[in-house]
C-alpha cells in the first residue's frame, strides 16, 4: 500500500516542481481560507481526539498538546498566510558562471521531491508541514500520531479539497490513515519514492529511523543546551536571560538545561539567581562543587546533581548547575555532553566570546542571548520544518531553503570534453 | 577497534577545524613533495599489490586500475598542489543579517569533521581524499581495497609523516589496515564519530552502505546518462559530442549509456554516426524502432536492444540506441530510465532546451555538450571527492565546500525571547 503511495506521491512531485510562485501562494491562502469556514467539521473531529485520549487515559499534557480550538486554529491559518508571503526558493539561482571553454554553468535550487514526515501528537503540524512542503514544491507523504487520527483526517481532507481546486494532485499531500506502526517502518524503506525522511519527535523515534530507514534522515530536536556564564558577564542582566532559557518553555528543544558559571562570579550569581527561578518552580541539580554556595538558602528543589543528570534534555522546569574553573573548562564540558543543538556564552569579553564561537561546535552558539531563539521563526526564515542537529544537508532551523536541493544546467555549443 | 579510531578521529578534527589555510595549504604542498621524494618506496609497494593481483588472477583492466607510476604519482602529487591553490571554505559567512530587535545572526561554514570512505582498487583516491578532507579541515577514516593494501600503507605513511612535521594530529588520516570486510559493516556503526560515508565504488557499495549505515551516506557515482537529438539539432555538430560522450572514457559513470533520436533526423543520423562509432570499436543495443534504419550496415556490433538495456549503465563501448516522436517521449523516457546523474539536448531550439533543461530531474542537465563534463574539476570546482547522484547536503560533483557544514552564530546584548 504505501509503495502505490510512494509512486503516486512522486508523480505529483513531477508537477508541483513546476508551478508558478502565485499558484502556490494561493493555494496556501485558499487553505488559510477553507482552515476557518470548516472550523467546526475540524474542531469537532479534534473533539473526538481529545475524548478518546481522556478515555484511554493520557496525560493533562498531552491532552493539551493534542488540543485544538479556534484560537490555535486561526493561528494556524495565518502562519499559513505567512508563508505565502515568504520568497520562492524554487528556481533561485545559486552560482552563476561562464568557463574558459565558454561552457555556461549555473546551479538552480529545485524541490527535493517527496518529503516524509513523522510526527506525534499535534495536529497543527499537519498543516505547517504540508504549508512548507507546497510553498518548497516538495509533495509529502505524512504520518501523524494515532492519538490525532481524526483532525489529521480532517485537516488532510481539507488540503485535498484545496488542492483539488486548484487543479493541482491531491497526491501532493498524503496522510497515512492507520494506526499501525508497522507501517513507519514501511515508509522508512521506500527509498525509490521519498527523498527525505523528517522525524519529529522525541529522541527514541529519531533513534528508529536512524538505525532503519534506507532514506536520508534529519535527525534533530534533542537539545541538552548550555549557558556559561563568564567572569566577566553582567550579572544583573544575565539572570533574566537565563531565566527566559530555562521558563519560557521548558518543554521544548531549545530550553536550557545546564548552567555553567565562572567560579569567580558563581559566589554571587549563583545564590541570588537561584532564589530568582526559584519562584518560577525550577528545581536544581547543583553539582557538589557549587552546592556550598546555597547553603543559605536549601530547600526541597534543589539538589545534589546525580550521575547522568548533565546528560539529560530536561523538558521541564529543571536545570543543572556546575561551577568551572575556566572558559576553556566550560568549552570542554559543553563538548562533552552537548547534543549540538544550542550553547551560549553570557561575556563582556570579545575575545571569550569569540573564542566560544570559533570551539564549541553546535548548530547555534550564541554570545548574550537566550538559547529559545533557536527557532525559524525567531532566525529570520519566517518559518521551519525542524531543528537539525546533523551536519549534512542543514543545521539548525530548516525553513523553505532547506527543503530543496539544485541541479547543474550546463548549456555549451556542441562541446566536448578534451 | 574501529570506536577507537573514531574516538580519535573526532579529537583530531576538533584540532583540524581550527588549522589556518595557509597552514592546511603548506600540509598539501608538503605532501606533495614527500610522494615524490618517497617515489621509490611508494611504486615499491605498488609494485607488491601488482604481483599479488597476477597472482591472484585480477583482470588486466584492473591490475591497470590499482597500478602507480612515476607518471601517476606526479599527477597525484599536482592534484594536491592544485588543491592548495583552492579557496578555504572554512570560515566563509554564507549568510548575515541583523534583526529588528538586534541580534546579529550570521551562518558561518564549518568542517563536516569526520569522513567515512570506503574505495576500490585506485590508490590515488588515498591521496586524493585525504587533501580534500585536510583542506576542508575535516579528519577522515579510510577503508581503501584489499588489493591495494601495501600501496595504501605507504601512502599513509606519507601523510602521518608530514601531518606530524607539520605539528598535526597523525589521527587526522587513519586507514583501516586490514582487508577484513566485516570492518566496513563496522565502520557504517559509529553513527557516534563519523558524519559523513562515502563510499566510491559500484552499484552494490552503495546499495551496502544504504542498508546498513547509520551514518548519513552520499551514494551516487552511477549514472546512466541519456543524450537526446532534437530534430532541430546540427547533425553535424551532434556526432562529435555523443561521440565524444560514450567513447573518451567509457569507464566512468558521466559515459553516455542511451541515445535518444526524433524520428525526423534518426534516418540521416543514425546510418552515419554507427558507421564512425564502430570505427571506435562501440557496440550498439538498438531498439526495434532504429533497427531497420541500420539494415545497410548490419555489423556484429549491431543488436536488437533486449530487455533491461535501457536500464543498464555500461561502462564499456556499449551505446543503447532508441528513436523518439517528441521531445515529451523523450524527457518521459529520461525520467523512467536515467540514474538522475547527467542527461542532455542536442537541440537548435531554445524553447526546446529549456523544457529540457526544467523537466528533466538530473544532477547535471545539458544542452549541446558532453555528458562527460559531470566532473568537479571541468564544472569549476578545482577537484572532487564524489558524484552524488541523491539530493540530500549536495548534488552532482562534490568539491570542498561540499565536505562542509555551517554553525549559526548569534550575538545579542542579553537578548530574550518575547
Amino acid at each position: 500500500m504505501l509503495n502505490e503511495m510512494g509512486q503516486r506521491a512522486k508523480a505529483a512531485a513531477r508537477i508541483l516542481s513546476r508551478v508558478s510562485s502565485e499558484q502556490k501562494n494561493r493555494l496556501l491562502t485558499d487553505l488559510a481560507d477553507l482552515l476557518w469556514v470548516e472550523r467546526s467539521f475540524i474542531l469537532g473531529n479534534n473533539q473526538k481526539d481529545v475524548e478518546e485520549a481522556h478515555q484511554e487515559g493520557l496525560s493533562e499534557a498531552l491532552i493539551d498538546r493534542l488540543t485544538l480550538n479556534a484560537d490555535r486554529l486561526m493561528g494556524v491559518a495565518q502562519d499559513l498566510r505567512a508563508v505565502a508571503t515568504l520568497p520562492d526558493p524554487i528556481g533561485e539561482v545559486i552560482e552563476a558562471q561562464q568557463l574558459d571553454n565558454g561552457l555556461r554553468i549555473l546551479r538552480q535550487r529545485v524541490p527535493l521531491g517527496v518529503l516524509g514526515v513523522i510526527y506525534e501528537s499535534r495536529p497543527n503540524v499537519t498543516i505547517d508541514i504540508a504549508g512548507l512542503a507546497l510553498k518548497s514544491g516538495n509533495a509529502v507523504i505524512l504520518r501523524g500520531g494515532s492519538e490525532t487520527l481524526h483532525s489529521n483526517r480532517a485537516l488532510v481532507t481539507c488540503i485535498h479539497r484545496v488542492l483539488e481546486a486548484n487543479g493541482l494532485p491531491a497526491d501532493a499531500v498524503q496522510f497515512i490513515d492507520s494506526p499501525d506502526r508497522s507501517l513507519v517502518h514501511e515508509l522508512l524503506l521506500l527509498s525509490d519514492y521519498i527523498d527525505m525522511i523528517i522525524p519529529r519527535g522525541g529522541a527514541r523515534l529519531h533513534e528508529f529511523c536512524r538505525e532503519h530507514s534506507r532514506i536520508p534522515v534529519m535527525t534533530g530536536g534533542i537539545g541538552i543546551c548550555h549557558l556559561y556564564v563568564d567572569e566577566t558577564a553582567n550579572l544583573e542582566k544575565s539572570i533574566p536571560v537565563i531565566q527566559n532559557a530555562k521558563v519560557q518553555r521548558p518543554s521544548v528543544c531549545n530550553a536550557l538545561d545546564t548552567l555553567l558559571v565562572h567560579e569567580k562570579v558563581a559566589p554571587q550569581l549563583l545564590p541570588k539567581l537561584v532564589q530568582q527561578l526559584t519562584t518560577d518552580g525550577v528545581r536544581f541539580r547543583v553539582h557538589e562543587n557549587a552546592f556550598s554556595l546555597l547553603e543559605n538558602i536549601q530547600g526541597e528543589n534543589i539538589q545534589l546533581a546525580g550521575p547522568g543528570d548533565f546528560d539529560q534534555e530536561w523538558l521541564a522546569l529543571v536545570l543543572g548547575v556546575r561551577v568551572v574553573e575556566s572558559l576553556e573548562e566550560a568549552i570542554e564540558f559543553i563538548q562533552m555532553h552537548s547534543t549540538g543543538h544550542s550553547d551560549g556564552i553570557l561575556t563582556e569579553n570579545p575575545e571569550h566570546a569569540q573564542k566560544f564561537l570559533s570551539e564549541v561546535d553546535s548548530a547555534a552558539v550564541y554570545v548574550n542571548a537566550s538559547t529559545r531563539f533557536t527557532d525559524g521563526g525567531q532566525l529570520g526564515l519566517g518559518a521551519e520544518v525542524a531543528v537539525s542537529t546533523q551536519r549534512l544537508h542543514a543545521r539548525g532551523p530548516m525553513g523553505l531553503k532547506e527543503l530543496t536541493t539544485y541541479k547543474w544546467i550546463i548549456q555549451g555549443q556542441y562541446h566536448v570534453r578534451p
